[in-house]
């Protein structure tokens, strides 16, 4: 009989085969009347190079050219007729400026029987970036927006105005050709023009609210950033259609399948989560703690994406502190495990997907002379679980659709 | 046909009425077998009188005498041979000590024949106090207990050894009479122990980890202090038995059977519910979000007590911080609605007893002029909610067995 820790093993892997853009980019590629003109491809994101390499396959010699733009280190070989650019994440840099040229080059010219696939994925935000402030006035903007207290709302709000390529705004570059966008989601709700800020979708917010909220922020704004406020973007773009190819719904339901092939009864919880991540973590285990009675095996499944509020300056990640904060209450707990990951393979700055916890792990913790509450404390979730052999690793996975948790019940 | 508004007031009705002491006391007294000598009666705690009630009921004339000791304005009346004593809850006051040396008076001199019917809810550990140092001090000490960021099970340790009637002391004053406890518990496990610091069950922590507790928190304690916590408490107490007679698993499970008698179909998610109440709540409203493509009317139940982090100065409880934090997802989502409530009908210092939100609580706080973020982040919920009929008001329920909060979509 297989332990609970490689029926885990086995419900991502099935979880992360499912949603491989792989699949989906065939499906949505199949189900698009043949290109007319020439037909462009540009990959951005973190998982630019596996949907640029599923378009290659489906596309092949109807790609006239493409572009890979991706985070340092996320390349896999090369693709026939893809040229490949790395950049900086979670911050832009000048590679991120050189690839955003790069894209604006290759759409220049094209005229309406032409065709710009976009293949977007979370990441490109930073990695395809071209400012329309100095570099330096970009920088200061974005570190002082990020230490403000502002929301994520408000920064994109900022950001995209400062920005020639987001906001819908590449894709007026791109007429009078016709733009397809098929989208990775990675934000709650899937909304196309918050993915990579939205760099083919209308921006649904105004000048007006851009201003003023630039105002609330930094109320001594320089001029030339107040009028980049002011400066309208695309709110309609009949050039431009996006499509979602695969989001935390797909890799929610995909788990819930595999658990189910299992054996396992499954209830699917939500695949919206995002509260605190131990917080999500104490009541998964109150959950797990609650149906002990049961006789059959089962599984609650949560999708979503919790949130860190970093206190202190250990390693970590919010799976990590998720799956951490469970453990306490599985001590004593037969054949119960909770374990969470993320779909990209890549939890916090960590080389870890997840974490994954059961009855035993807190008396390996105790063995280390380590402790759950000091951990989390120090957010330090990390070294905690490879201290107790509660880190998931992956590597990374080719896609990008969130999170999900997992409570197992083996019976 | 009923409003979600409705279906929640008739769930809480039913509820309580399952979780009220009387029905459960009646059977618990039922099975015990006749009393031989003397049967006195003593009942502490926020249902106190209901409890005592119940006894008075079933026992009739074979009660001698019996003591009701419970907060300031929660007695109901008067008993025939019950005296009612009313002190100070949630810090202890001079009546508390009066309380407990008519407790003691009544108990002394009996024989082992004798009985005494110990009927024990929470809130039990203040109105019901003999400190074993000079009250100045042990007022001092309680005081830099609350302040010194120990948590409960380490306040209680030290507690119990300041008390001539805690951590199982009181059962030992019994003695040689059998104590029989029927215990109401408002603590997630229902160890006996922990339910009103304990009066008739066996302690067990050591000294040694007493003395322990106390240095880590204090160093410079004084001589006093660290003598009374080498004092032992009872670790054997053959003349005591307790049993409890109600708690939030009964509340869980009597909620989730209201909900399904009006056609919900139910989950129960947990009845050991406490993580951050806001938490709580977004994961709660996360769970609502996800399922709003059911065709059958459905109801997610978690029993337990979420907890609060005072961070500002406003007005509210446990229940209504998780209500009001589960309304911004509730906008827009037909048919839909999030309560919880504390079963004692007093959530926090305030006269609700918890919070009710749904798709319309959001326009309402906007037309109030109130943000939802704001509230949470000064603990006023009470007020938010007040803004937009969304306070769950009951008076004292009489009983007292923690929390519960509801998801419900009806279809």
């Amino acid at each position: 009989m297989s332990t609970l820790r490689e029926d885990a093993q086995s419900v991502i892997e099935a979880a992360l085969q499912a949603t491989q853009p792989k699949n989906a980019l065939r499906r949505a590629l199949a189900s698009l009347k043949r290109f007319g003109g020439r037909l462009r491809v540009i990959s951005i994101g973190k998982a630019a190079w596996s949907m640029a390499s599923a378009a290659s396959q489906t596309l092949g010699e109807q790609i006239d050219c493409g572009l890979i733009i991706t985070k340092y280190g996320y390349t896999y070989g090369n693709l026939p007729r893809f040229t490949t650019m790395e950049a900086g994440h979670p911050v832009p840099d000048a590679n991120s400026v050189r690839a955003a040229d790069a894209a604006i080059a290759m759409v220049q010219g094209l005229n309406v029987d032409d065709t710009v696939l976009m293949l977007i994925s979370g990441g490109g935000s930073a990695v395809f970036e071209k400012p329309l402030v100095p570099l330096p006035l970009f920088e200061t903007t974005l570190n002082a927006l990020w230490h403000s207290g502002a929301d994520i709302t408000e920064i994109n709000i900022i950001r995209k105005r400062l920005s020639a390529v987001k906001g819908g705004r590449f894709a007026k570059l791109c007429a009078p050709a016709t733009v397809i966008g098929l989208l990775l989601s990675d934000v709650m709700g899937d909304a196309p023009e918050t993915i990579a800020s939205g760099p083919i979708s209308p921006d649904p917010v105004t000048a007006v609210e851009a201003e003023r909220t630039l105002l609330r922020l930094f109320p001594d704004a320089p001029e030339p950033l107040i009028r980049l406020m002011r400066r309208e973007t695309p709110k309609l773009l009949p050039n431009a259609e996006t499509r979602v190819v695969g989001n935390v719904a797909m890799l929610t339901r995909a788990t819930a399948h595999a658990l189910q092939s299992l054996g396992y009864e499954t209830c699917v919880l939500t695949d919206r989560l995002d509260c605190e991540a131990r917080e999500a973590g104490r009541m998964l285990s109150a959950i797990a703690h609650s149906h002990q009675g049961e006789t059959r095996s089962l599984a609650f499944v949560a999708g979503g994406e919790a949130s860190v509020q970093v206190r202190g300056t250990g390693k970590g990640g919010r799976n990590q502190e998720l799956s951490l904060a469970a453990a306490p209450r599985l001590e004593g707990l037969r054949d119960t495990a909770i374990f969470s990951f993320s779909s990209d393979g890549i939890d916090g700055p960590t080389d870890a997907a997840g974490g994954f916890v059961d009855c035993r792990t807190l008396g390996r913790l105790r063995a280390a002379g380590l402790d759950v509450d000091n951990a989390l404390l120090n957010n330090d979730s990390y070294h905690a679980l490879r201290a107790c052999d509660g880190l998931l690793v992956t590597g990374h996975t080719g896609t990008k659709v969130n999170d999900v948790a997992v409570v197992m019940i083996r019976r």
